[in-house]
């Protein structure tokens, strides 16, 4: 064939595989969103409906019919995003490649399709598009695997604990931005709730758990019809749980905000498994959730 | 502090990155691309808009801040697209990871954000939404980069070729897609351009040729400003360029497909080289090109 | 410096760790051993000073300090020996060819340092040396490295057999080569058994362990001052322990086969732990094995 | 069968292939040399009989079977040494370790087989024996192989100018070893040798080439019959070659040192290619080397 003799350089594309029976996690990062949230004008220190944009990108990741329901579960802060799969996983002969740009393309096309709804009146510019880059990283155990979460939420505290405050120098209490980052070098912890109660009469134990522990996108087995919510409306709560809406896209909504390009598409049958997606803020850290209907046997099997 | 007992589970990110000085070409490929194609009726056997919209995607990959200018080179057929770098390139530390969800996720965006220009009768669904996957592959000599272009470009003129002769006979000759693939089975080129001719009277030699040889999107030194054109409303022709209109989403347009979700946004300034992306339809296989003014020195240095 | 515009070339050297916490096991076999075999008249099936001298390569390798005493367990049958690391082991970085590499280039030493012991009249020639290759395969579990040995193990266990009823045939049986691989094609091991007993008067239950199940270098708490004994000249028994004599290339021996290069060197002081290698050759297959003090706790920690 | 249960484990046996036309480097690296040059007494600042040892050693792995003649050079200094593969090598499949383990193995053991013939008084331990590690190193060009040669030569001569003083001043000058280093510090090149000048009498310019330019194992074509001669035995000289005596283990020497382990086997027939393999001293920094009939043409092809 007229092609057989440029086809050498498919030799070239060397395998990728993950080990066999490692558990591996999926994280994909915003890339300059410093910039992109300052575009477009998102809340500080956190920006509640960015964060349920990232949600619900993130349920349609791990919802799409793409990942065959095998990634089970999702931990997501700021503009990162990290998704579990078991060690079981077989998807896509387990080719590293493959596994992350799936993740990363299907995360970017649904944040975009989903923009218009959250943020209706700053359309996307095709030059400050929303960017994500992705890795994969292999684990040998559940411990580890819990432990990589703890390390993002632990992370999630320390940001948000830092940001929260930070914020409330700058917004309240008239501080500039290099004064306030100043005033809280080589504080700890409690120094820092400390100054936000004393000085700006914010109780951090009240802050949104959105905020103080992320988001956590995991499925729940169905026990009855799901009620119709749009529970990104209001603020997320502790053990609240958003269903995971995939084709509520276009559901009745107030505003004109509707995306042209975006129209919802009728599931046609549900999947077998009787269960749904949920997104809850729930403590990861310690063992209990581990040991919870939730968290026991979520990595096993 | 407090996270430090977690941290080890950073160690499990191991490093990814290509030799130090080889070429490397990005390929990314539509997933599923055949049921999508399906339902948003793209025309048979080629979709001008579906092509387009893939154009623009590339040309916001290779244009794009986030590739720093680097990519040298983007070749593109069907729902794939190739995209090329130099031996120099340092970009993100040549990691290999980095750089494929990169262009993955800078293509996807664009790819829905530009979905409603190109099929604003048909939007976009949450549940079906446009995927790509990616890989790098890594080469060690131009005449390998240029061989692996070459590959490319034979890949579509067999596929369109074939194609071509295949929706004749079924929009035009009445056969069902099962008797058309039968009729075509062992036919060379030869034969079915034959065939093209004498039953349906269609010179293949007059067939777009970006149809037949694929896109090329390459930068071009800009000698003038560059004429206000919108090319991709018309037949693209050999050696016809089109403009790199990054912010060109939002020009006056006689429909109202404007999509609600992106909006032009000025460039501020024009970059250092005076250059300027074009999408190009033309010869990669012969020498003739690689010793042109656009492919002479296009890899070296 | 001078040197340093060639310093670059360093940058090509990338880095290949193995996981953070895999077990892994480097397996070395030997090349082109069946010419090497008959150029020394190995006996057939097997040769015990062949494998007496592999075993005490594998004890090398284990027990010599380049390990730091963290290969917990070596597995050895024909020309190939396994050896096996927990996932706790961070001995050069985890870094996989500097493992690998070394485990293959100490036991090559050894064989040759060895070799006039066990075959003081077939003296090596530098064409035809004994060589090995080496890879390393990482494991995420005990129940895997446990899989790998009982699959290692069944294999010995199916070449012997083999092996012992082809040999049969054509030592005892008057078969050619030829004639005797055709008599056994179709075979299950309880017909190789029954023709083994029936023609040849052999009870395949009688077989030397070491050729049955393969050799085991593992670790012994000593208890007591260990006997002197020279167990690789007489048959070794299931349950019987040979000494890591390493330091006994040298001790008296009937002829003159002591090689002129290599010679007693004192150890000058015990290992700490005082435990010493012994060579066994036991049922690794049934759980028993593992539930024993030898294999209990010995992958875990 | 009773062993497929177990063979899943094969799964892990990960692919690690080299790119197809990449030029790599096996480099060998003896692990503790220090101690082990000490045990044996080498002298200093050079061993003329351990780098002989070295590079019949290397010449063993270049001119093996096993290695296919497709090593085309290799570099030795001290106790490294590295081989050099064409872009257009095949061997195993460029499995990497594969390749690395084998050469790692064919040295160690040929270095164990020699030991007698060079040290016929200083016989091996099995504790000390010499051991090395080794990895691969993948290149794109020819010129940057050129400059990883030049690299190592470089490294040669700063190494023997600085092992050259430093042992002047420690054996006729009566430093001890700490005074030497400090008198050393901050030295460069041309005080160095005004040093072993003015205070020794040394001149720097008469030191034996294989010291200041290392040892390169190169394949010259034969002319005419090779004439019979023992170049290890006199010392080296710029140009002079010696004869890759591969069977000469056992020619006729003057003392009993003769490795009883270690004996003559002719060579049935020659090779094809009427080659063999010379060691020379050049230098391969300046363009010369590579446009002489030895260098040039040697990487292409």
């Amino acid at each position: 064939m007229a092609g057989s003799r440029y086809a050498y350089v498919r030799n070239f594309e060397l395998p990728d595989p993950l080990l066999p029976s490692t558990f591996f996690v999926i994280r994909i990062d915003g890339k300059g969103f410093h910039g992109f949230s300052k575009l477009h004008n998102f809340d500080k220190p956190n920006d509640k409906n960015a964060l349920a944009l990232m949600n619900e990108a993130a349920k349609r990741v791990v919802g799409g019919r793409e990942l065959n329901g095998e990634c089970v579960l999702a931990f997501g802060e700021s503009d990162e995003y990290s998704f579990v799969f078991k060690r079981t996983c077989k998807l896509h002969g387990r080719r590293s490649s493959k596994l992350v740009t799936l993740v990363v393309s299907i995360f970017s096309a649904a944040y975009v399709a989903l923009w218009p709804k959250y943020f209706p009146n700053s359309p996307l510019t095709l030059e400050e598009l929303p960017v994500f880059d992705g890795r994969v990283v292999q684990y040998t155990s559940e411990e580890e695997v819990r432990d990589y979460l703890r390390w993002r939420q632990v992370d999630t505290h320390i940001n948000n604990l830092y940001n929260t405050t930070f914020w409330a120098l700058v917004l309240q209490g008239g501080r500039t931005t290099t004064q306030a980052d100043k005033d809280l070098q080589g504080t700890v912890s409690s120094e820092k709730q400390e100054l936000l109660f004393s000085r700006f009469g914010i109780n951090y134990n009240t802050v949104d758990d959105m905020y103080k522990k992320g988001s956590i996108v995991i499925w729940e087995v169905e026990t009855s019809p799901p009620p119709r919510q749009e529970t990104t409306e209001e603020p997320a709560e502790d053990e609240a749980t958003e269903e995971a809406n995939l084709s509520g896209v276009d559901a009745p909504r107030p505003s004109s905000s509707i995306p042209a390009g975006v129209k919802l598409r009728q599931r046609k049958k549900p999947a077998k498994p009787k269960r749904r997606l949920v997104v809850v803020h729930e403590d990861l850290i310690n063992d209990a959730w581990w040991e919870s209907g939730r968290g026991a046997g979520l990595l096993s099997g």
